[in-house]
């Protein structure tokens, strides 16, 4: 057994974390022990430290960056000091059609979530990135590419690959008008890298304040949603919009500036949801929805995005601070993904 | 004004119809009258004539063939004697972009409908083929191609071109896993147009008793879908379900037989409905749906038809046995579609 440091939720409905030991597994022949330096705060962090996905105790952290410091007999892809990235799931069947799709995201098993999943082999519970210190197999790992900021990267492991999937399914290019609803870690990325997959991209925002901003992400321009003068004029405008809102809301809106034959993508609050069909009728819309990545297309977007050179906006905070970022996090206040620097645990090495 | 003869709503709340006497518009320049020879009874007339779509007295019938007898001064496409086919739009604003993309069945001002519509020129009220004359503009009529039964080619004006669009916005070819869910005028049609166009076609239906007749159809295979062995086993197996059951139901079970990027097209109920956006994650799964279809696509539909010899299975009525005929569609007792013989009203000529 290998012990490190991590932040484990306390269970008493509030987003309370308190550092504790943790322990990891001794390496398996095809594992790799990676020190964790930087993990995004996800806001799906939020609710399950909270209890509201009905999960207990756990160390959150699912989309981080760091450096390979063992490999186990039998690994052939990373070495100590190899730098690497993880995201939201670490194993899956192997055997099932999604996985042999490349999709070990939707195996018909389920896949292994890097925290409050179930590994596969020993039964144990998978504890995330809110720690020093992760155990995986080397398959589920991936090599951070070289110019890449590591703390900016880290994003891109969960917030970064659940919009590149829906955008690539959708055929998003050059000539494609993509639109953004939510501007939080999901929406800047989507924003990014749909522009720099060549579309148009519109910001669809509630209020003004975030309009200067949008620019700076790649996008073309916002649209205030609370304006109806603006929506009516977008009717039918967008061949794919990205729903990022993080809320319960009505579909209608957007699936009216959907184009014909375009696609209205739901993240953000993946719920059910009353969907009126006459919306989908009315220019033969597409309403769909996914969930982060399967191992190629992350590959994929780890390329695209060191040649691009694009990483999330960030705020990074020492991992003492964790609190202080959930509970920015709650009320919106971060542009645009917190992560935490996780170094400072190394004065409480075992 | 021209007169006809024709069957009415009563607006009693029941499916009861009158033998009435029915004005047409004398006609414009770019008008063309029809006799109306047959004329498919659509489930939607159903629902239209008893009152439950919000519609008073009214004259039903939206998919109809016939012979042209006079045309206006301006009208290039047909002489009298032309056979036709009409199906559930009669005009649309022709400026808005569904409009120029060919989708007037979308346009935004609202197609005018063959029957309960509004006129755009002169705000009468317009009455269906539920009668022996029909007067329109030239542009929503449609040549007959020669070799096509005009009984059994009436109801490809609508339930025939309400499963064609989606099938081909869905890109459904050889290659293509395709099921129909529900076995009535619009999923027969279903069938027998993904299977003429290469797709490998299985039906699915909770009783077993229709399984004889999908091989005629044209379907591989039929799917009981009470049977959980076998729906268990289609997990992900269809590219594209063709949904057409006319009645509230949990759309979850179909979208789990809904491979990776497969698409589940909701035509047979278009209210709102409950979707659980995570049967969308599992698999990046679509959800879409359609309203009959465009000028351009129902004169591609009426060739690929004529081409491959496809049309309705018919059960063909005289007009004067309606009401048995809405009688045995409300109770599913149909294979598929009754068409009206509106030849018997010749009596009633005034």
């Amino acid at each position: 057994m290998r012990l490190t440091t991590g932040y484990r939720s306390v269970n008493d409905g509030s987003t309370a974390l308190e550092r504790v030991p943790i322990e990891r597994r001794d390496l398996r022949d095809d594992d790799i022990a990676v020190r964790v330096d930087y993990c995004g705060v996800c806001h799906s962090d939020l609710h399950r430290i909270g209890g509201a996905l009905g999960e207990g105790i756990l160390v959150p952290g699912h989309e981080f960056t760091g450096t390979v410091t063992a490999v186990g007999a039998a690994v052939t892809g990373f070495t100590p000091g190899d730098p690497v990235a993880v995201g939201t799931i670490v194993d899956s069947c192997g055997g099932c059609p999604m996985c042999k799709a490349g999709q070990e995201n939707y195996c018909y098993e389920g896949p292994v979530t890097t925290y409050g999943g179930t590994d596969r082999v020993d039964g144990t519970k998978t504890q995330g990135g809110y720690s020093r210190e992760y155990v995986l197999r080397e398959k589920f790992a991936y090599r951070l590419p070289d110019g890449l900021d590591p703390a900016a990267a880290a994003p891109l492991m969960c917030a970064g690959i659940s919009v590149w999937e829906p955008l690539r399914a959708a055929g998003v290019g050059p000539g494609s008008r993509v639109a953004v609803a939510g501007l939080g870690g999901l929406g800047h990325l989507g924003v990014k890298l749909a522009a720099a997959l060549g579309a148009e991209v519109s910001v669809l925002s509630r209020s003004p304040d975030k309009a200067a901003d949008v620019h700076k992400l790649g996008a073309a321009d916002a649209l205030v949603t609370t304006d109806q003068a603006q929506t009516q004029a977008a009717r039918g405008r967008f061949d794919f919009i990205l729903d990022t809102i993080p809320a319960e809301h009505d579909l209608s809106p957007l699936l009216r500036m959907v184009a014909l034959d375009g696609t209205l993508a739901v993240l953000g609050y993946p719920f059910p949801t009353t969907v009126r069909i006459l919306d989908l009728v009315q220019g033969r819309k597409k309403l769909t929805s996914s969930g982060t990545g399967g191992r190629r297309q992350t590959a994929e977007m780890l390329d695209f995005c060191a040649e691009l050179q694009i990483t999330a906006d960030v705020e990074v905070l020492p991992s003492n601070r964790v609190q202080e970022a959930l509970t920015r996090l709650r009320r919106g206040d971060v542009r645009y993904r917190f992560v935490l620097d996780l170094s400072d645990l190394d004065q409480f090495a075992l």
